[in-house]
């Protein structure tokens, strides 16, 4: 059973220069019951670099929200460009499910290329390990440390306002909105 | 009638450093139905600055949001140390009313001797044209642009999550975990 008022977090990343920045800006919502929002993470991440797992790690098990939080949902497996997270280590060490929400089947392969061409092949092996694209309603996930009927209980619950988990669809505007000024949510 | 869809903001500064730093970001968080979230603003202004009347202006006036505001809430008179708020200008000029919650009877004595101890009497200025501090409730408001009986009203519609107006409870929450890393709200 999934508790209506069931805390998650939704992490998501700031519109960036790659040219002039060399991070960029991380945004992490948690709501409960998929609309209260109850605090705010944040903290910088490599342009294109690595950290993002082990950072991700960190900001969460040093909050004082990890003890209830039942989900973590990213938007992508990459952050701040190719930054890929490692969905099964973020998992693992914060002992929290990890759900990659896609809102369109990406093209995994083109990805791939791309990494292969900048000689990351450790990127795609994060990607391939964090296994198949699976779609529920109408979005895509890939999960890690749920079971996936669990986690559609839990999507029915935490989409509160459009197809996307509110905390998301919440750290998306406030990423973009700390970063450019103003965001308008998709309403 | 004040419409439960409303649309409001909440303005809120953000922790800072006065030693480290000459600005401090600044967040307005749009709520409809004091609630859903729509959108966010965000600006830097100078602490202890005069800055802040015109940047809010310029932010809201610039916003895609504008159309639709129906009250600016602000989090007391003045942002970033004391950068006071000229809330007769901010409201005229944007043509929103312009309501400055106070969650605790200031001492507006105090306030004064310090800005006349530093040279700023514009800024004692500000503060006294701003109007008598009147209760609702367990607040304290001083507004521009509205009737008390609307304020009321408003009050009632937005102030869903605590006794304050949610999307000031949002901005601080916000404004905090960015720069702080990690807020939590009063639930």
């Amino acid at each position: 059973m999934v508790k209506k008022e069931i805390r998650v977090i939704g992490i998501d990343d700031s519109p960036f220069d790659k040219f002039r920045e060399k991070e960029a800006l991380v945004v992490g919502v948690m709501t409960r019951g998929g609309q209260f929002v109850e605090g705010i993470l944040s903290c910088k991440v490599g342009i294109d670099g690595k950290d993002a797992t082990k950072k991700f790690i960190e900001i969460i098990n040093n909050s004082k929200f990890r003890p209830q939080l039942q989900c973590i949902f990213l938007n992508g497996i990459a952050v701040a460009g190719f930054n890929v997270i490692d969905i099964h280590e973020l998992s693992k060490k914060t002992n929290i499910p990890v759900v990659v929400i896609i809102r369109q089947n990406p093209d995994i392969e083109k990805i791939k290329s791309t990494l292969k061409g900048l000689g990351q092949n450790e990127k795609i092996k994060l990607i391939e390990m964090a296994g198949a694209i699976t779609k529920i309603g109408d979005i895509y996930v890939q999960y890690a440390g749920i079971e996936i009927k669990r986690l559609e209980k839990m999507l029915k619950i935490v989409c509160t306002r459009s197809n996307i988990p509110e905390p998301l669809r919440l750290a998306h505007i406030i990423a973009t909105g700390i970063v450019k000024g103003e965001s308008r949510g998709k309403a």
